[in-house]
C-alpha cells in the first residue's frame, strides 16, 4: 500500500512561497497541485519550473480544483486572516506563513472555524523543525537545566526593511515560535518600546520583555539596522545554561554545566551566600535537515492523522497574542500589557 | 624644575582599592602618602608592599597628614557620600570609585561643596581612560557615523553577586559612563525591567533602556548569571556603524562602513524606499594603555590645572541619575521616568 | 545585434558536473546543448531538470551535435586528458575540471593541440571567479603589500575520502591555484610529505612547501581528517600582510597594516634591528558573486575573442606541475624536487 | 612540622627571570635566596623588589652562599650549558629555562652530571604545568582517542625577533615539549625547512615534520611574522579528535567524537570505504592555575624527593635532539633527519 501524497497548492508567490512550493514538489508526502499569485509575471516566472501544475491568479479558481486538499498560504500579513478563512470554508487544511494573522481575534476565528470543519490548521514555524532547535527541545526536556530563569535572545542584521509589518511582526515571531515550542511555562505580560528611524511609523528596533510566573523573564532584541548578523539566544537554568548561536555553522548549541548554588549562612546576621559552579561544557551533535521539507512532511502527516502538530494554530495564537501585546505596549510608552 | 608629584592616599582596600595604591606608587605624576582601611589584616597586607606609607585605620588621622593632598575613595558605594564629604572638608582633591554616590542628591551636594572649596572632585570612570575608548571617542568626535540612531550594550557573565548593590549599580555604570562619554546628547528618560532570583531582591538581570531628543534609543542588558562572558556594544550611525567588543584582543573596534539610504518614492503612492549600503569594514589600531595607570596621572594634571577632567563630578552625577531613574523605574513596574 | 550564447555540452554529471549544467543552463552568454555521463541512471536523473537537452552516454555521439560548441569536462581526473584530447580534436572549446590532468606531460599537450586549432583551453579554477579571490588580486596588484615573503595556507576538514586521488590531488589544486593566480612570482622547487593512514595508499594528510627565487616560501597544509574545518591563508608582505579566511561569512579578506622595520645599527659590533609596525586593519567589502555563473559567462566570452582566461591551460599545466613534483617528492622522503 | 623552603637563587634577570624571582618568592614551598645578573642595572632594578635577598653579579659569588640550595637559571640559552654544569658541580639543583642547552651532547652531560652527584635537574616547560596542558595530559592518558595519528601545530604572531637563535629554537620548543609531554610515542625522524629573511641567517619562518613508527606525523608551524597570533593545535585519533586553541579564554580545548570508520567491502574488486563519524563536542573546564606558581613548587617537591619531575632533564634533552635534527634538515635542505 502506497501513502496517499497530499495534494497542495501553494498560494502567494513572493519571497518565500517559492521555497514552499519546491519542499512541496520534491515531498515524497506531497504533490505540488496549484500555484496562485495576483501577479501573472511573478506567476508565470515560478510556473515556469513545474510544469503540469495547474496555475491561476484566483483563489476561488484554486480551490475549485479538488486535487488541491491543503492550501500554503506566504502572502503579505494582512491578508492571512481572508484567505486563510476561504480555503478553510472551502474545505481546505491549512498551513499559513508566520506570523499567524494580524490580531488573536483573528487567529482565534481561523482556529475555531478549522476545529468545526476538522481541518488542519498550521503555521509555518519554520525554525521549530530545523535539526537545532529540535535538539534544544529534547535538551530541555529533560529538565536538565533545572528552572528556566531567563531566556534572552537577540536577532538583528542590516535587514529588509518591510513596508506592511515594523521589525516586531518581522523578526520577533522566530523567536518567538522557538521560546513557545521549548518552554513549558507561558507568558503572563508583555512591555516593548522600539524606534521608528524610518519608513512612516514602522519601528525598525526594538525590545521586547516578557514576564512569567515563578520569576523567569524573557527578552527579545529584534533590529534591522545593526552592521552584522547576530542570531544568540542565552537560556539561563538554576542547574545549567545553553547559548544557542545560530550563525555557527555546525556548533550551535553550546550546554554549560555552569550556574551558582545559593547556601543561606548565618556570619553575624543570615545572608545569601551565592557559590559558582563552573563545569564543562557539551555542543550536541546537530543533524542537518532542511527545516522545511521536514515541516511539509509533517504537516502531511498531521493532515493524515498520524502526527500531533509542532506548530498548530494554538502555537500560532499565542505568539500573535505576545505580538499585539507587544505592538500595544510599544504604543503606551512601555506599558506592561497583561495577556 | 621638577613637576610636583600630587601626594594620594588610598581609602579603601578591598577588591580595587590595592590596583589604584599600586598605579599612584608607579606613577610619575603621584606619589602613595597614605593607606587606610578599616580591616587591620587588610591594611596590613596591602600596606606590606610599601614600606615607608603611612598606614591608617582612621580616615580622620589620615587626613591629618598634610603629605596626602588627595584621596582616592575606594570603599563600598553606600560610604562614599560621607567620606567624599570628609575628605573635601578637609581640603583635600577626590577621586571617587564608580558609581560615585548612591543617588543624585548626593553627588550633587559633593559637586557643591568641591566647587565651593576650589578643589577637584573626579569619578574613577576607567574605561574612560582605555585605548579601546579613546580611539572610540575619537572616532565619534569626528561625526563620521552621522546621526547616532541607537547604542546597545551587552555586559554579561556569571559573575560575582554583589551583597550591597543589585546588578544594575554593579555594571551599567560601566557602559553608561563609556556613553555619557562619547555620545554628545543626553538621555531624557529611563525604563528598566529586571529579575532578582537570588540574594533578598537584589536584580541579577536587568534591561535598561534610555531615550534622547531626536530619536536615538540606548539599551543596556546586564546579567551577573551569563554562561558566557559577552562585551558588546553596538552603535548605530546614519552614515557608519560601530561595534566594540571588549572581549577581543586586538580588533576591539570595527568601523562598518554599511547603513540606509532613504528614498522617497513615487509609485502609485508616495513611498519610502530603503536602499542598503555596504561597504568596507576598518578596525584602528587601538594603543596598549594601562587605563588605571593613565587616569591617576590625568587626576594628577587635572589637580595641577593642567588638564579638563575626562570623568569629572558631573560625569559621575549625570551616571548615578540614571542608575537612580533605573532602579525606580524598576520599582514601579518598568514605568518611564524623565530625568 | 544579439550576442551569440555558446553551445556547452557537459560531460560527467557526478558531484560537479550537475553544477556547471546548471550554471551553463541560466547563463546569459551559454546555452546547455547536451548532457553526457556513461552512467544511464545518473544521465537520467540530472536530463530530467532540462527537457529537451540532448543527452548520451557517448561522447562522440555528444561530438556529433554541432550545437555542442564546447565541451565542459567534469569526469575522474585520470580521463581528463583522453576525453579533452577527444573534443579537441573535433574542433570543441574546453573547460576541464581542476586538476587539468594527471601530469604535466599530459596537460602540454593539451595545451599544444588547443594552440594548433586554435581553441579555448581552460581550466575550472573556480575558486579565482568568487568575489573574495576577485578582490583578494585587486589588493595585490597594487603592489601595496611590498615584498611576498610567504604564503601559508590551511586547507582541513573531515572530508570525503577518494578513491582514485590522495588528499595532495584533491585538495591542493584550489590553493595552488589562487595562488598562481594572484602571485606574480613562480615557484622553483617543491618539497612534500605526506601520509596514508587508509585507503591502500593515498595519502589523507600532506604537507607543501615552494621555493622561489627571492626568498619568498609557501606552505600548504591538506588534511581530509581534521575535526573542524579550517580554510586560512595568511599572506606575509614587507609592508602589508593578509589573512584570507574562507570560513568567515562576510569579511573574508583582512588586510593588515603591520609588519617590521630593519635597521642596521652599530652598537659595539653592527647588529640588525627589528622594529614592529602596528597599524590599522582594513577589511574590504566582496562582492556577493556565483563564481561558476562568472566563469561560464567568461568562458564563452574568452571563446569569442572578449576575454582573456582567468584560468587558461597555461595556469592548469603550472599547477599540475606543482602536484607532479608534490607527489614525487613525497615519494622520494620529502626530496626538493626543482620544476 | 613544618616543610622545609627550598631555598632558590636565579641567574639572569632578563625577561624571565623576574617572573622566575616573583614565582620563587611568594611559593610557599621555596624561599628566594639569590639573585644574579651580569648587568648591573637590571639586577639593582629586580633587586629593589626584594630587600634583604642576596644579590651579586658573579655567578662563583652566588654559589658561595649556603642558602642558596638550588638555581633557576634564566640565561641566554648558549650559556645554558657552561652555568648549569657550574652550578651542579657547586652541588646545586638546577632548573633551566628552555630549550635546555645548544646541543644534545650539552644536555646528555648535564643529565649524567647530576646523576652522578645526585642532584635534581629540570627544564622549565612552562606549558606542561598550564590548566589546559594538564587537562590535554588527562584526557589522552585515558586512551580514548584511539590511536594517535597526527599532531599539527600552529605557534605564529609578530614576535619578537631573537637576536641569538631562530624562530625554530625561540617557538618551537613550546610545543615540542607539549608533545612530549603528552604523546606516549616519541619520533624517529626529523625534517625541516625555513627561511631567514631578516637578521643574518637566523630563520624567522619554519615548518618541522617529525616521523614516529606505526604512522604517525606531527608537523610545526612557527612563524615571528604573522599579522595574527595563533595557537592552535589539532590533535587527530582513530577514535576522538582534539582542538587546542589556546587563544581562546575560555574553552582552550575541545574533544570531538568525530572520525572515520574503515570497512573493506567487495565490489567487484575489494576496496576500502571510508564512513563518517559525527558526534558531540566536549569541552572540559580547565582549572584556572598559575603555570609558572605550580611550577616552581613542584620543583621544591621533587627536590625534596616528593615527586616525580614533569619536565626533567630527559624531556629538556628530548626536545633538544629535535631542535638540532631540525636544525641540521634545514641547512641540508630538508633532508630527514634520524633521531
Amino acid at each position: 500500500m502506497t501513502t496517499h501524497r497530499l495534494g497542495v497548492g501553494v498560494l502567494g508567490l513572493g519571497y518565500w512561497g517559492p521555497n514552499l512550493a519546491k519542499n512541496v514538489a520534491t515531498s515524497k508526502e506531497c504533490r505540488l497541485t496549484g500555484l496562485c499569485d495576483r501577479d501573472a509575471a511573478r506567476l508565470e516566472h515560478v510556473a515556469a519550473e513545474y510544469p503540469g501544475v495547474r496555475q491561476t491568479r484566483d483563489v476561488d479558481d484554486l480551490l475549485r480544483d479538488p486535487a488541491v486538499e491543503a492550501v500554503a498560504i506566504a502572502t503579505p500579513v494582512d491578508s492571512h486572516y481572508g484567505l486563510a478563512r476561504t480555503c478553510l470554508e472551502a474545505g481546505r487544511h491549512v498551513l499559513i506563513e508566520k506570523p499567524m494573522t494580524r490580531s488573536a481575534a483573528e487567529a482565534e476565528s481561523l482556529i475555531e472555524l478549522a476545529e468545526r470543519k476538522g481541518l488542519t490548521l498550521m503555521v509555518d514555524h519554520t525554525f521549530n523543525y530545523t535539526g537545532a532547535v529540535t535538539k534544544l527541545k529534547e535538551i530541555m526536556a529533560t529538565g536538565s537545566l533545572g528552572d528556566i530563569l531567563y531566556w534572552d535572545s537577540v536577532r538583528v542584521n542590516l535587514g529588509l526593511f518591510q513596508h506592511d509589518v515594523n521589525v516586531v511582526w518581522d523578526l520577533a515571531p522566530h523567536d518567538l515560535s522557538i521560546m513557545d515550542y521549548v518552554l513549558d511555562v507561558k507568558p503572563t505580560s508583555v512591555q516593548a518600546t522600539g524606534v521608528a528611524h524610518y519608513s512612516d511609523g514602522l519601528e525598525n528596533i526594538a525590545y521586547i520583555t516578557l514576564r512569567f510566573t515563578g520569576g523567569t523573564i524573557a527578552h527579545f532584541h529584534v533590529n534591522w539596522l545593526a552592521p552584522v548578523k547576530i542570531r544568540t539566544t542565552l537560556i539561563g537554568g538554576t542547574k545549567k545554561m545553553i547559548v544557542f548561536d545560530d550563525m555557527e555553522t555546525v556548533e550551535k548549541l553550546k550546554v554549560y554545566d555552569k550556574g551558582v548554588n545559593v547556601v543561606k549562612e548565618r556570619e553575624g546576621i543570615y545572608y545569601t551566600l551565592v557559590q559558582y559552579r563552573m563545569g564543562d561544557m557539551f555542543a550536541p551533535h546537530i543533524q542537518n535537515v532542511e527545516a522545511l521539507s521536514r515541516e511539509v512532511a509533517h504537516f502531511a502527516r498531521v493532515v493524515r492523522g498520524e502526527d500531533r502538530p509542532i506548530s498548530g494554530g494554538d502555537a500560532g495564537l499565542r505568539v500573535v497574542r505576545i505580538l499585539e501585546a507587544a505592538e500595544r505596549s510599544m504604543r503606551e510608552g512601555g506599558k506592561e500589557i497583561r495577556l
